[in-house]
């Protein structure tokens, strides 16, 4: 087969996971395991059978680029100027990849997912590279529910194209829990995990298709690729960009969409302090410490307290995060709210807390 | 009326206000005001009308000597070599009063209780220490309740003796809700405020019938007070010490209890988290906030956060407390047990957060 590219998409701020994650160290450089590898470290360490050491980019805002070229001194980064959410910086890479190979196959990978079976991922992409070579379709990677989540999208399943490639017959966003009830028991549906493979070429004729504006700002920005001008240019088309994530503003428009349906290989997307602690096993009454924590009379609780000691007493469900200059105290039900507390950072303009 | 001497028991060591009070620094050296003024200092203000500048006493654990001089620089400090519990401190206190005046009245009250109506607070000791002076009994000012509250302890009114003077019928522990409601409702109950008046002489004679262990060695150290062998003596005597409450010890036993009958004047033991609350006003939702806190969806939470930013999300009842080196979160239906924490602290040796 031939090479295929990586494209990991470092450029998200990890709002829910505020308040360890910030503005100039988000979530994908920390660890969410023992061995102290980090998030994006991991997910470059993953993908290295597939892209070899050389075809690997990280695409992200241009404040982290010393921070990336730390964790992942191999990889090639990408800057962009401002954040303009996963459209833009797909096709920012999509430019980058067209030069070495106007049809290349590339993969896109959130920076910050976990994934148990690495083997088994690696099988899943190869296919889906397969597909993507010999077809002109926009693959994402689909996960068989294992339980009516309602934290993540899906995606129907339409009509096989070859293997364990469908067509995708509809995306849909986060249900509730009838619905994704209904989803998970129809067996046609499946997580939409965020991870996709294509070709440089299709994926180029796609944003040309749905996001005209956006395509019109990458055909500035080909021609200097490489040059002293290309910072400048760059800025300048990304000042005007709006922020669009891929799934609104291609996948849910294109006909050439398809899911490489996959078993569950132990992937979780880590979207919330709720999803990171499943990625640890939690003490006989479900509760998580990390620390210096002591709970009494508590269950299913999560404390991460590295800088000083807490206690929490009589609580069910609560998560507890401490990093030393600030504190979240949520439910385990407001997690995804998280974010919220950003905003409201934002608004009063408490930078050194963001 | 003769002089009425004021004994101020401040050797609690306010485990139940953990993590802010510690054993240097316990509770009752801490404001609950934005005035500043510490729970003792105010509790001394407020019986200066009664004893004078002359007259007050503060009995402590001998650390807290320097502490108590600096809040309360008027006040005559009685050390105590350890902790041995309200029994031993009143029965110290008396030995120093009967010096003075065998037969002097004097009220003893806790460190830490808010008063709210300190004009009616100073009428009803009058009384008390007018009815103390006139009969054999040892008063317990007893508070009408306003709602059936679980944690105090209550006294039965029995016989009238003078004014709003009755003998008490019995002593009883903190009743759970039902109890709380039926003795709210006989209006024959009332709470037991920790706020004591008796005559030196006639609590004297009290330990010697019903804690003669601690009278013999109060008598050991009768002899030696203000001479040079006064502390190795109290400390010899204390070391053997049991450590009882006043309550258990003495007037769940004697038959010559008695209450005075007060109105409600506002008072707060302070007791706990919760109590601590009450003093001051929420927010429209009842969240009270202190310090760089802010809520999202939260209701009747109490957040104290001088050393950090701290953001609680979506919880309801939540008591929240930061102390920079230690945080506490605990919903306010276990605020009692905060003291359990301190004890887990022993345990383990970590002097330094206790």
């Amino acid at each position: 087969m031939a090479t295929v590219r990586s494209v990991i998409l470092a450029g998200g701020q990890g709002a829910r996971f505020w308040p360890i994650s910030r503005k100039h160290r988000p979530k994908q450089f920390l660890s969410i395991s023992s061995s102290g590898e980090s998030l994006i470290q991991a997910t470059a360490r993953r993908i290295a059978p597939l892209s070899g050491k050389d075809h690997l980019y990280v695409v992200s805002n241009a404040l982290l680029a010393p921070l990336i070229r730390e964790h992942v001194p191999h990889a090639r980064v990408i800057s962009e100027p401002v954040a303009r959410n996963t459209a833009a910086s797909i096709g920012l890479a999509a430019l980058y990849i067209e030069r070495e190979d106007p049809k290349g196959v590339f993969a896109c990978f959130p920076a910050d997912h976990a994934v148990k079976d690495e083997g088994k991922l690696l099988a899943v992409l190869r296919e889906a590279a397969g597909l993507a070579a010999s077809h002109d379709v926009l693959v994402t990677i689909g996960i068989k529910p294992t339980f009516p989540h309602t934290g993540y999208g899906y995606m129907k399943r339409g009509q096989p194209i070859a293997g364990n490639g469908y067509q995708v017959s509809r995306f849909y966003e986060k249900p509730n829990l009838e619905r994704a009830k209904r989803y998970y028991e129809s067996g046609e549906f499946f997580w939409n995990s965020g991870m996709f493979v294509w070709r440089a070429d299709v994926i180029l004729q796609a944003f040309k298709e749905f996001m005209p504006a956006l395509y019109q700002g990458l055909m500035r920005i080909r021609p200097v690729i490489g040059k002293p001008e290309e910072a400048k240019v760059t800025a300048e088309v990304f000042e005007g960009l709006e922020a669009i994530s891929i799934d609104f503003g291609v996948l849910e428009h294109a006909r050439n969409c398809a899911l490489l349906a996959a078993d569950h290989f132990g992937w979780n997307d880590v979207g919330s302090w709720d999803a990171w602690a499943e990625n640890f096993r939690p003490d006989e009454l479900g509760n998580l410490l990390h620390g210096d924590a002591l709970v009494l009379d508590c269950r299913n609780c999560v404390v991460h307290s590295e800088k000083r000691f807490t206690a929490v007493i009589g609580a069910q469900d609560l998560v507890v995060i401490d990093a030393g200059d600030a504190l979240l105290v949520c439910p385990r039900s407001h997690v995804q709210d998280v974010r919220r507390v950003v905003d409201e950072l934002k608004k009063r303009g408490r930078d050194n807390l963001i």
